[in-house]
């Protein structure tokens, strides 16, 4: 692993947590993409899932926007990046319709004051509204704003998701198979339900795209937004500022970088409603980027042979920061948030129904059995490079 | 308000949170401790809470412990905090059986490793453990761990609890009236359910208690532990190192800080069980202390004439950091962290409920009609003073 990342105090593998929740119950679906529990009502039909994420360290951005162009609505879109990244994950498990959300606030009061809260606030009932048409229930159902400033020198954001699905419905990981088709949705350009470009960016990644796009000033200027931990050479060593336009976007750095997460659920309930038997796993490409599926599945090699394209974004932080390859490929998404793996004969219209949502798709690759049994692999073609990755 | 508090970026009003929130809808139960939404399932009998709340502050009391001693155990307790936080709220709607519980830590990976995040994953397990003989079964539901290093100095520890009641069974604290007798449940001493003695202490103020109590040795060797925004004559002022004894206790000032924060769920599942018709309304005084109450009801005085002992922590922070006496009740429970609101008949027998689980408990004051109509009224008498209090 690279140093642009571990230096950071970001372990893009988590091998550490994986060892402290080894001894915790998988719960009723092990292989599935979140742990689901049985049903609080007693419903043996149902399993419950509740889960929790958050927009990280892209906070950080909005807060640098906030504080160099005094707008508060940066904080709007982090709503929605702490959504999306818990519904989106829900929605690997095929939960599409009903969510119940509840949000966590902790703030240097001295630094966070009630616009900012507002934002917030209003940015996740907006993202809910939006929503609703397309037959996806978001019910927020409060919060905690802690005031914790010995703890937190800005602003975090998280939140925790509530749902149950009927257990017939459940897409399990575990049923992913040599054979299968992976079809990918573009992370990347505008989807019909966005109001603007998006780059491609979720909510992970953060520390790093931040540290290597961002110039120093904004580390000398705002010192809260780094920890002291992390060496002088690893902080805001970037050319960029806020308002620099993005090579081959309609983007400035500052709008590329708090892109709001995408969420796929509009387009995944249509792939279930159509093609649900077709569907063996969802993958949601966060942490761990392309490489997240080597989690899943059994005895399987991933083999991605024609990703979408990387949008500009990430081919900008691999330069300017000259990050391995390798890396990009575990960290960031790297222009396909959303994988889909199903049976070959119903991938082109899976891709379809992405594309009449406006979101690129298409077939990237297939699963072929292990070469080594009791580990799965993944090869990603590059450039013309196999890149290859195992655990 | 006292600058102890406010200059520390902690707001115990929490006024402007309260306006950011104020356009959310209230839910269902709008008078209700917790906010209660319609049932996900779509039973119009039941409705689902989705709590969040979390050990705030008190994680940097374990860290100090842990970097001085070298103990990661010291987070074991932080998990109850984070669970009781908000399981003892949803004690408050009337819930007191099944809960889903998800955990969000986050952490700086340089200061914070895997030992630290086994201790307080096991010590949610733990805790579910301990409550499971009392009829209370709290099922872990996974988590989160991000590395945002950026963000938090240290570690942040929260929780988000989901549970669904029956609408017929729901406490409602609009159903406090003038009449009813006001029963407080002691914070302190040792319930049959502890292993040790209770200092008190819940899992706020804990910002102003740390740097009241704390001496300065704790600021120059853990800087991560407080934040630059607060004056530095207000950071760890205090005469004390962990290790010394607390009077009047046969704790240390360490152990008395981090006493995890006692549940009243089995004392208030039996309440319920044999009272239900008897009990109005149900206050946890967390954040807002002995004025929590101010919230809840309309148009009531709450009258408190004979309070339980303040327990030797709470006199120990008042006295050591010339904490006024108003500021005090409105920060810490000062001695009872549950209170039930009850027809007048059933006082006794409720209190000794908790009293048969090591509890002290009593009935300490009544509620009268307010002499100020739109406005709740609260009277504490402390020392032959009497402390008003409204809003």
């Amino acid at each position: 692993m690279s140093k642009a990342y571990l230096d950071r105090g970001v372990s893009p593998t988590k091998d550490d947590v994986h060892s402290a929740i080894e001894k915790v119950d998988a719960g009723v679906f092990p292989g599935a993409f979140c742990k689901l529990v049985p049903d609080l009502g007693g419903d043996a039909d149902y399993a419950s899932v509740l889960h929790a994420d958050g927009a990280g360290t892209k906070s950080l951005v909005a807060y640098l926007d906030y504080r160099e162009n005094d707008r508060a609505d940066a904080f709007e879109g982090i709503a929605q990046d702490s959504t999306v990244m818990n519904v989106d994950d829900l929605v690997c498990v095929g939960i599409t319709d009903s969510f119940l959300l509840s949000n966590t606030i902790g703030r240097n009061a001295h630094r966070i004051d009630a616009r900012v809260l507002e934002a917030i606030i209003s940015g996740y009932e907006r993202f809910a509204e939006r929503m609703r048409p397309y037959g996806i229930d978001i019910v927020t159902a409060g919060g905690e704003t802690a005031d914790v400033g010995d703890l937190v020198q800005t602003v975090i954001v998280d939140s925790t998701v509530y749902a149950r699905v009927a257990r017939a419905d459940v897409v399990d990981c575990s049923h992913i198979r040599a054979g299968d088709a992976i079809v990918a949705f573009a992370s990347y350009g505008r989807a019909r339900y966005e109001d603007a470009e998006n780059s491609g960016m979720g909510s992970n990644g953060l520390t790093a795209a931040r540290h290597v796009m961002l110039h120093a000033d904004y580390g000398k200027r705002y010192p809260e937004t780094f920890s002291n931990t992390i060496e002088a050479s690893h902080v805001y060593g970037g050319p960029h500022h806020l308002e620099d336009p993005m090579p081959d976007s309609s983007l400035t750095v500052g709008q590329a970088l708090l892109s709001p997460t995408r969420t796929y659920a509009p387009i995944v309930r249509e792939v279930l409603e159509k093609h649900r038997d077709a569907v063996h796993g969802l993958i949601h490409c966060t942490g761990g980027g392309q490489a997240k599926c080597l989690s899943f599945g059994r005895d399987v090699r991933y083999v991605k042979r024609e990703l979408l394209p990387v949008p500009p974004l990430f081919r900008a932080i691999a330069e300017t920061g000259a990050v391995d390859t390798r890396e990009m490929f575990q960290v960031f998404n790297m222009g396909s948030r959303l994988e889909v793996y199903c049976a070959p004969a119903a991938a082109d219209a899976i891709a379809e129904v992405a594309r009449r949502y406006g979101v690129e798709a298409r077939v990237v690759g297939e699963v072929l059995p292990t070469t080594r049994a009791g580990k799965n692999e993944l090869v990603i073609t590059h450039e013309g490079r196999e890149l290859e990755f195992g655990r």
